[in-house]
């Protein structure tokens, strides 16, 4: 059966709490919930997880390895500035989607470059916690034509 | 009843027999003919445009008020250069999502740079053909959250 | 008798809709009409028009050569982007004057940089719809001093 | 009644003397009588300074408080470089207008750049003399609609 | 028979009134005339063409697929700000030769940058009228050389 | 009462042996000794903690919440580089202050860059351990006029 | 005993009346008869001056040799421009202290760059008022470790 | 008697199984164990260490500190975004030698920059696994020079 | 009699067994051969020359006064680099055309920039060996229109 | 008889006292004596000012006009910052020397850029005060050869 | 039997008794003494050379065809600028490992760039005369993996 | 006796036939004829010398070791390319003063930056040939002071 990591990193735990004017008031949990109503109705397995630490991502990519098809990597802030989470997507070789709740591209100019970017399928920002549904569409869109 | 504007820019009438190694084979009747299915089942309507002139697209844009609820729109290479067709969406004031069939941001450096990004509500990209419908649903989504 | 075309870029046709915290809620028309009142005071012909494509504002700037004497473009987005037009300007050998609503040096960066202040006499911006009395009155002040 | 003052930078005190190419043969005296004629038309006081030193052209900017209700600021070469000049027109919250004789766009490129343009409400260049009675002109209007 | 396109894009409707000093007094139609009989010499069929927008240019290049073998582009100052011109080419898989009449390398800076020719075969500029007779004999050899 | 956390980040524990050209010789046991005969005379409570760690530094901003009324943060190198501290700070929306021992801004170029700098109400550098003190009479006198 | 000069710049004798949202409505003889109360407590003498012109700050930096011990420079717009105010300082060889009274990092972008960084012993900025107390403090602190 | 610490940085422990075409099929078990064959001909003791988290590489080099004489740091990512590490190393003034299998500026530019390099006593890089060799040469070569 | 110097620079004496993917398998004597049939065609007389030093190119720049009435060029990689070049060229006051076998402007960013185009009257390139024909026949074209 | 203006800018006036190991321990008076006797070696009247404001030095340059035939100008910091004093030199049309007591580009960067180099007729800087003899010889000798 | 050159570029020839602190007292007869000492115990043949001219290098590496197998190349200064000499290396197609004394990434930034590091297969600086052997001993691995 | 080199680059053997608006009529030996009178005066050795090469260059800079006591260089092009020739300088620890016959700083802006002005005692340029007798003057000047 097809599995997905959905893998969140830093500050994304204070969801919902956090700037909501930007982020909404959703939490991350009730995120985890929307992400598990859809896996099911798409017949797909899912982990969901958060770190705030780039090592700790790094190893749950690694982790993914034998165990998950598809990865959806929220990377928050590391997103402009890890080029080591870049390489640990390309070593696992597993599909990537990059994944923003905010349109980081209408923020911050330090906000507009992603290392991910070059190293994912491909992104989707800007729709809130929606997006997560959008990218296990898109995901498993992505495993059925590569399949 | 909803309605939505796909809006397709320069070159996006040779889909299907351009670098297909890009682009893939679909041409963009098929993807219209997607759309359609998919608009259906969303309970939305569908206008699809394509053309190759910057001032066209301005122009389809303008009429889109009165019209449409939402646009998206895949500006093709006008993505990168057009500051006119950015200030046409925001003149409209009708939500926009920018598409694109390839990731652009794997590619050259100079289609890193987005005009559109700046007033769209959110971006797809790098899911091919099945990017349209997640557009679809996102705006939909989008349209039932503002409303 | 003196002739003077003014010419309006992409998106100036919505004036009066769009974004009036910016730009007012004077129209066009409304400017149309302020512009022939003033030319009439003047003594001096006027032609008015209005063109979202760049193709079309070159053949207007080209068809002005022996019909008017002095070119007002409010160029729009395509002060910033387009090298065509500013080619256009000097091909015809007519004198020009540079014209904005909004002051275009207090808002985006990319809307400080213009292609048609290489080329033009003089730049007004700023002052809304008075602007383009202003630019008739600099215009036939130039053209007297010239004569 | 409505005060005016037209502030004039470093260098303007040769004018007539100076580049006659660039600049013409006009003095700053025959300026000011056409400044206050036109003054007398549209029915306003008028001061009109020079001075060649930043910390006097500062001093005569807040000394404007409470005296003048519009400043026509022609800073000459330090348009490009005072940050100080700026801060001291935003201090004072007077309307402002940009005046430069020449196109300072289509001179050497350390000329584009102004920090006065970020708080002026307008911007004339490239009408030598004649930009004075249309910043005049200019600057009645923004005070009627304004009031 | 082979065939070729030689496409001419804005201003150059233009050609031998415009800045002679620059482009010399030969106009559209004398170069067109010069083609004809070059062509003919080469035994070759010939189309010629102008449009001053870059969609209509966009749509020459589309409908060259299964009647050209060849482009001939002297694309002006779209040269410098058309990405949407270069996918065109890339798009049709049609041979192409970049083509200006001035040396564009050594007139102003933002004429140094290119996008046509990241797809070209080659380049010709500088050579005046005699350029257009210059790239037929390229291109026919070209062609030549890969059948 | 008033309760502030004074964090330290990579590096900072080696202080007093680490390059004492440019730190000294006091150690950050030295420094926290220092720092809480301070905060008893101002009446506040103290936390005080060093991490190498750019995630647990994360985390210990996000454990402030609802614990601590002021974050005192010498980022160390991460100041330079991490967008992930500045996102913490502000989605934990407590007054934080930026400190470093030394001046930044006379040291290397990369140095001078700070992302924390964009979130924090003030900063003081250069003077050593003595900028703690000045730092915790900068916060309780912040805290006082917020209150 | 010992003796410090509190030099302040550009339009700081607006202080209170100027940007209220940005300086607060502290007035610069508020500030001055804090610093008086806070010199006496720290048993120093003190000299508090205010100056527009760059040439007069220069001269107060060269007439403090021989007469003060520490200078705290807010040198407000000149802080950015200024290589001369720097070189006065190196010159003089007297400890100054570079003092903000907002935060310039979160400002503008060209508010960001500092020439007073490059020689101050250390810089305190974004604590209104209260900054002038805690830079007489540092300056206490920093002779007495010097002496 | 001499101790040498190999610190290995994120995505290392992948290597073997990691883009082999970039890397070759060397793990990292394979290379510690030539390493220990290499040190013992060399007469070192050698200790050889890899971690994914930047914290825990920068506590790795602290401990190094009276236990190792020198240090061979393989980075990964970490050399081109990390001024922590750079900092880490010259806290501790142990000798280092930066490496890398590939020939990192044969590759991304982004990847061309080394913070490391800054304070490295030499570089090797591009040898593959034969580089643990060359550095360990390398090092006990200079430490001998030093003694 | 026309005389015409084609002066090539560094590395293409290896011409045909370098890189044959970009440049071709033929040699620099085959190149010589067919620019003699053609120079004997033209009724010209042809120089032919070759070195791989600055200086000697530069020399042979200076000889080709009262000898050459034009120079054709490949400065190979000095192109990129050599002002000494360029000025040897504008100090001889003879003709250039600028020459390369590839479409320099499609390889790497450093190879687009070029000294020798600020002087040359015109620019072929990407034709491989046929470039030298249409050099030959630029060349001659320009001499008889200049005559 | 030809008459000479040695002007100096900022800071100057402490020459001898001010960091000696860049400028030496000869005062400013020393230098004027030194050039005094050279002029009257070289047969002209010398005038020997120093200011450190910017608009007084401006007002200097003003007043050479009919009263010197050469400038010699030290204008220390403001070389690098001012338009205002370039302006300056070429409004008065008199030739004028950039002279600096040590070598500016072997300092800073920011002392490389000059915008008196643009105007000035040469530039002699590193040799400390011999310079300002050997600016008289060169000015001496340009007014012999222009005349 | 295999051959290596070494290649020595400008300055070289004063190794010991240039700037003895970046680079030791060691000559470069030295160096080729132990270059032929470790070539002995490698059983691999030597040519070692030194030559200031960059046409030389170039000349010296198109000869090591047919006669080295492998090169070593020290280009000093030439690292940073000719691409030509990069060209020539990679014309030759045989294996080049770049070598530098120092470290050439803790000195001027501008010896941070290099040409060679393209085309080399590795790089080894910062180890002084031990490079040498460093790089004998990485270019037999290389030799021995690659047969 | 002392003895001073003055070496000439590339092009300068063409001075009095090269673009006489820029660099005058005098040939190079008319100069060397100037200097040599100077010389006699200043009661110095001189040799003068010329080459297009960079390799020769750097030989005769080499070769004054031990001969000449001061370097007079007019560098030519190499001044802004050639980090070898800076090189050359500073091993062979012989004053050096950087000449150019024009202002090289009002010319093109790559002809700004030196690299000889890095390593020079000093600078002059822009007088002609009458800058070499000042350079002859400041030599000697320098050599006496140091001696």
């Amino acid at each position: 059966m097809t599995s997905i990591l959905i893998l969140n990193g830093p500050n994304l735990n204070l969801l919902g709490t956090r700037q909501p004017d930007v982020y909404g008031t959703t939490t991350l949990a009730d995120i985890e919930a929307m992400c598990r109503t859809r896996a099911k109705a798409l017949s797909v397995d899912l982990a969901f997880q958060q770190d705030n630490s780039e090592g700790a991502l790094i190893d749950a990519i690694h982790a993914a390895r034998g165990t998950h098809h598809g990865i959806i990597l929220n990377a928050g802030a590391y997103t402009h500035t890890s080029i080591a989470l870049m390489d640990a997507l390309s070593s696992v070789e597993i599909p990537a989607i990059e994944l923003h709740l905010s349109n980081i591209h209408s923020r911050e100019a330090f906000r507009h470059q992603s290392y991910i970017s070059r190293v994912a399928i491909g992104i989707i920002c800007g729709f809130g916690a929606q997006g997560y549904e959008l990218a296990l569409d898109a995901m498993v869109g992505h495993l059925e034509r590569a399949s």
